[in-house]
């Protein structure tokens, strides 16, 4: 298998690691040392002195070879030591109860997501999680096709207000939009082979027009997933409505209802969630092709004389920008040709091969189908109805009566609301992506239980659903909009396609170079078509909301990136001397200090004497550092009374009393700990704080928690660690 | 200063201290030990033996005698010093700055605090921040007095409905309840000095008849604050908004801003929120009275002679359900009586013949107005109506035009207003004598910033605004309710007293009982009458909510009990042999283990290598301790990839990697740990975590917080301390 430098990342500073790829796995979470990070590790390791030789561990870690009877234990099960099996020495491997959490309530969650998700997958069967070209087919084109059930119309209903005469035009227009389809698809066929771990338009556009190129490609699919899963849901739900007025009040319910099967579909795993739409695809596709078939045989035995259409009156000249607008509607059918470049990996082995031909079967269709009904629309002098759409009226007049209409206009609304599932296998899989280079959130690196990017599903469905309810489920007239994004993301994927043929001229690059330019020409011209002539109708909101997108992601990469140095590892200074003195206070402090060098103070607030607070400084006693107990009094009357306390205990640790005369306890102890560091900057102090857990969550309410309260002012202190000492108490 | 024993805790086993009294103190929140405890303590001292004898301290904790110069710190200012003064050797007292938080949110909010409510007041400012009685007088009276406004009207409007008629038995009904009013004024009277701390009905019922006598009282109390609160200023702002109907629309508006101003006078303290509230107290009387004197004058010139009231058909029969129904009604004029009873800690020393006294007086004014308006409207013949209310019939008959009326409305209606503040002064003080006894959360235990119970005030003022919204400010229909609650206090308060003479008998001891008796008598019937009378009308709320906050406060002192007894010291067993071997787990093994006893095993998870991980290992390596470093990895070749980096480290540290093939973390973690305390049930396991504090809050949305969620799952495992080792990023 080819593996091959791709990503946006190559540019910055805190990709290090030059032979990740593009596969999807879940080590992608823990992305390895650069050389330079490596280096600094051996440098510090040779300078490391433990400060006296610790015993030997008190206990195996491996814990498999020491198999002693079942221990009671409150967390898990009784037989603890079988949640792991050792693999090899030092390493234990889990096993499936061993991520069972450990409260009543969480293990109820835990059955329930089973239940409804499935068992957990193991990572191991990642490589196993793929697709079939005829599974994959269905699942990827779906979004393509469907775009069929609504583009010749939305072309046919600008050239109309023209009046019926212009509908003439469609015939020349279509010839033209089959011809940027096949050199769109051509051009994506190209790119397959050239990125075989993922050929989206974000890694592409990155890897050869730079990142804000690459990110403004990921802004605009990003919009496009989003809006094709409310956009799809809505016109299914409508054909559904339609059908069944009685349905209408519950739409908004039902397209919510529709989102959350989508997702938990999808949190199954990739499969799974195929196999429901693999039927439902191709029903749609031959039923559209018994449309064609029967409708130009019908043609045919007229001999192709086209039915003139009912003269429509003109409410427009037909002008340039209004034929421009007619063919960037028109070319809403493209919508969704995409989806196979960025879903490779989904593939089974070769996966490049078998994307390749898939795509061409998609285009394949999508031309037969585009072209079929334009033509035969045309053929039958059809115009488009607010009443009906046009693929209806053309089913009425193929199949007049009899189950082929309703199985036409079924599989028109399922395969619109299967549609949006497109977008569920994308939209994941591009912010995975993205956050590999730290421009997105690195929570969706995870890889959920089933192997599906959770986090990713989750934002989406969240976002659809959204968009969804503000409008209503009224989004049809969000169509048009969401052509904008992807036209963006085509055009920037090409011209990036051009790029790279310059940069690594193989065997015939200059043919290649030409149809990417060519497709990439045709591409931005649609682009700047629908962004100008839809700007008012909603374009706008994308020309805003796509640099938005940029200026985030490049704010996450700047954070990730200056964290990323933050943390980075350098060589420790020459010399052997201890770092004492009074260093500046804030991140120096707090590098990567060797164990000999680090100087202790304990400090253990005390508010009580009892079983907690003296388990606590028992702990702290019993790590032999120096120690010293600290109790906040509200009143001089009530420091005195301690102390005398302290004297009956022994008075074997330093007591140091603060009078708080205003009551507060947080602020003050704080304060002291700043002022003892103040004092001797290089000392860290380790707070050790008693943590009463208590059985009952409510009885959190009873209780101040200045434990919580305390750790939370603490947490903007330098040098000052925090321990908490649990006693579980019955009650 | 007699201090007396009392405090319904005296019979509960958690309450060891006998000598605390009912002074209101900020020490409340620290119960010093019993004896047994205190005894307990010592054993456990005597055994102590620190593993190795600690250094001397790095750092000298008195921090005041190392006047270094000012450092520069991330915390506060640049001289954390001098946020303490050295009180003695061991003793600091903290400053003002002191308590000012770190953050700039915090500070920001702080300043905004001290703006609304003031500087922070000293404890040791507590003693003076009483009330002289010119100013306790208005204080506590205030809603006595504003029960004359509507006590009579509520007696007439039960008579009338037996006709006109019957109106002439509001004298003796009058003569009755003045008997009452005096018997209850003297039974409280007497309590005063028998309890100079408080002599709340919640602690004499308590201390007499029992916690739940105690309980029920301070549930019936309880109730009727809150509803006090929101009557009354729903009366008061019904009284704005019948003189400005334009104002109606913002009744919820203007009654939830009343609460909200209320609250914030309270938060200021109680002297200064007493001042704003003497002139209208006196300004009501002054009107009532000036009212009396010319109506009476009018009347001896017509030689009282009373004016016949006009005919009203009768209703209802006049049966003797119908006169207990009216004397009941007429009672709800006694409401506010036990204020002074509650608000004894709260006068100038000597407080209880202070708070005798005043109450003298309130009881005086109290049948003085209420005898003197009953006799005025009979002398007038007035009934009552549904478009004025009586005591505005009387104010325009006697004042017909002028100034004069003008100014006994807006008294009204200014004292209603008002009445609401003595709610906002005895709610949060009984809270705080059933926090003492544990019937209450321990946080109304807590003085704030300006010696005022915060948490019982805002509580106050969140209860009463939402019956207050709920009920869309038309909570006048609630006044029937509340004089149940009210009754069930006397009731229990005065036959508390009952007993109290009958154990103590002091000199006099026969009469005094004698006086409790007939007043408890008199309030009991009262008490049967209205919850009786006016069970369908809304007393079944208070028949069912005082025995659920009964229950409730019952449950709350059972956990604190038990959690008291969960950690109580006891003595160590005998013997010197350390308790190793495999205890059971759970509470046992947290014991308040001795230092030599604590068997360490550090255990640190390593996501990554970078300076936070580092840091952590360094820490926990220093301390000296047995340690494991602990690596989970979602694939076996990402466990390789992380040893091979440890030995490019140097292997210092044992390293057990754990492959978690369903790419959990925090489960496979918490159960290792379990696995190893189950194979070693004495060993202490300490969880070392980095963690990375980001300088902005919405940054941690690009963080997985692996840590929190950690810390919560190993919340509930016995023996695992945990620790946060901070490292502070500039990003």
């Amino acid at each position: 298998m080819k593996v091959r430098r791709v990503g946006t990342g190559a540019k910055q500073p805190s990709d290090a690691e030059p032979d990740r790829g593009t596969l999807v796995t879940p080590s992608a979470e823990f992305p390895p040392l650069g050389p330079e990070e490596r280096a600094a590790l051996g440098r510090i390791g040779e300078r490391w002195r433990l400060p006296r030789r610790p015993e030997e561990l008190p206990v195996d870690p491996a814990l498999g070879r020491r198999r002693a009877g079942p221990a009671p234990s409150r967390f898990g099960r009784l037989a603890p030591i079988d949640m792991f099996t050792v693999e090899e020495p030092g390493e234990l491997c889990a096993t499936g109860p061993a991520h069972e959490p450990g409260s009543r309530a969480g293990r109820a969650l835990t059955r329930l997501r089973r239940a409804l998700f499935g068992p957990p997958l193991s990572s191991s069967a990642v490589v196993y999680e793929r697709m079939r070209k005829l599974v994959a087919l269905p699942i990827l084109s779906s979004d393509l096709l469907s775009s069929v059930a609504y583009g010749p119309e939305a072309m046919l209903a600008v050239l109309v207000l023209a009046g019926s005469g212009a509908l003439g035009l469609s015939l020349p227009l279509a010839a033209v939009l089959v011809v940027l389809m096949i050199a769109v698809g051509l051009s994506y066929r190209q790119t397959v082979p050239a990125y075989p771990h993922g050929a989206g338009s974000y890694i592409v556009a990155g890897d050869n027009l730079g990142t804000t190129a690459g990110l403004t490609a990921a802004a605009g699919l990003m919009l496009d997933y989003v809006l094709t899963v409310s956009v799809s849901i809505a016109a299914g739900v409508s054909a559904i409505t339609s059908a069944m007025p009685r349905a209408a009040p519950a739409t908004v319910l039902l397209g919510v209802l529709v989102i959350a099967v989508l997702l938990a579909g999808n949190l199954r795993g990739v499969r799974t969630a195929g196999n429901i739409f693999v039927l439902p695809t191709y029903a749609f596709v031959a039923a559209l092709l018994a449309v064609l078939v029967v409708g130009y045989a019908r043609a045919a035995g007229r001999g192709f004389v086209p039915v003139p259409p009912p003269p429509v009156p003109a409410t427009q000249g037909l002008g340039l920008l209004l034929v421009l607008r007619a063919f960037s509607s028109g070319a809403v059918s493209m919508t969704g040709i995409e989806a196979v470049s960025n879903a490779i990996p989904a593939f089974r082995p070769r996966e490049w091969r078998n994307a390749r031909t898939t795509l061409g079967w998609m285009v394949g269709m999508l031309v037969v189908l585009f072209a079929g009904l334009i033509g035969l629309i045309h053929l039958n002098g059809l115009v488009p109805r607010s009443d009906q759409t046009i693929l209806s009226q053309l089913g009425r007049l193929t199949f007049p009566t009899g189950p082929w209409y309703v199985f036409l206009q079924a599989s028109t609304a399922l395969i619109l609301l299967l549609a949006a599932n497109t977008a569920f296998n994308d939209f994941p899989r591009l912010l995975f992506f993205m956050a590999r280079n730290g421009h997105a959130p690195r929570r969706f690196l995870h890889l959920g239980d089933r192997l599906s990017f959770n986090n990713g599903l989750v934002a989406l469905a969240i976002a659809a659903a959204l968009i969804f309810v503000a409008f209503g489920g009224h989004t049809v007239s969000l169509i048009p909009l969401y052509a904008v994004g992807v036209f963006l993301a085509f055009t920037l994927s090409q011209a990036g396609m051009v790029v790279h043929w310059r940069r690594h001229r193989d065997r015939g690059w200059r043919r290649r170079l030409v149809l990417n330019a060519v497709g990439a020409t045709l591409s931005g011209m649609v682009l700047l078509v629908a962004a100008v002539g839809k700007f008012a109708e909603g374009a706008w909101l994308v020309v805003v909301a796509v640099p938005l997108l940029v200026l985030i992601a490049h704010r996450i990469h700047r954070h990730y990136t200056r964290l990323h140095q933050a943390l980075a590892l350098h060589p420790p200074p020459g010399g052997t001397a201890p770092s004492a003195g009074p260093s500046a206070p804030g991140g120096s402090a707090e590098g990567e200090e060797l164990p000999q060098e680090v100087r202790h103070l304990v400090v253990v607030p005390m508010a009580r004497l009892n079983r907690a607070s003296l388990r606590a400084l028992a702990y702290a006693a019993s790590l032999g550092q120096p120690t010293l107990a600290v109790h906040i009094a509200p009143e001089d009357a009530e420091a005195d009374r301690f102390r005398e306390q302290w004297r009956a205990w022994g008075d074997h640790l330093r007591l140091e009393t603060i009078v708080s005369p205003y009551r507060a306890v947080i602020g003050p102890l704080a304060h002291y700990l700043e002022a003892l560091r103040a004092a001797r900057p290089e000392l860290t102090l380790t707070v050790i704080m008693p943590e009463v857990v208590l059985r009952h969550r409510w009885h959190r309410v009873l209780h101040s928690r200045a434990e919580h309260r305390l750790r939370a002012a603490l947490r903007a202190l330098p040098g000052v660690v925090v321990t908490s000492v649990p006693v579980h108490v019955a009650e």
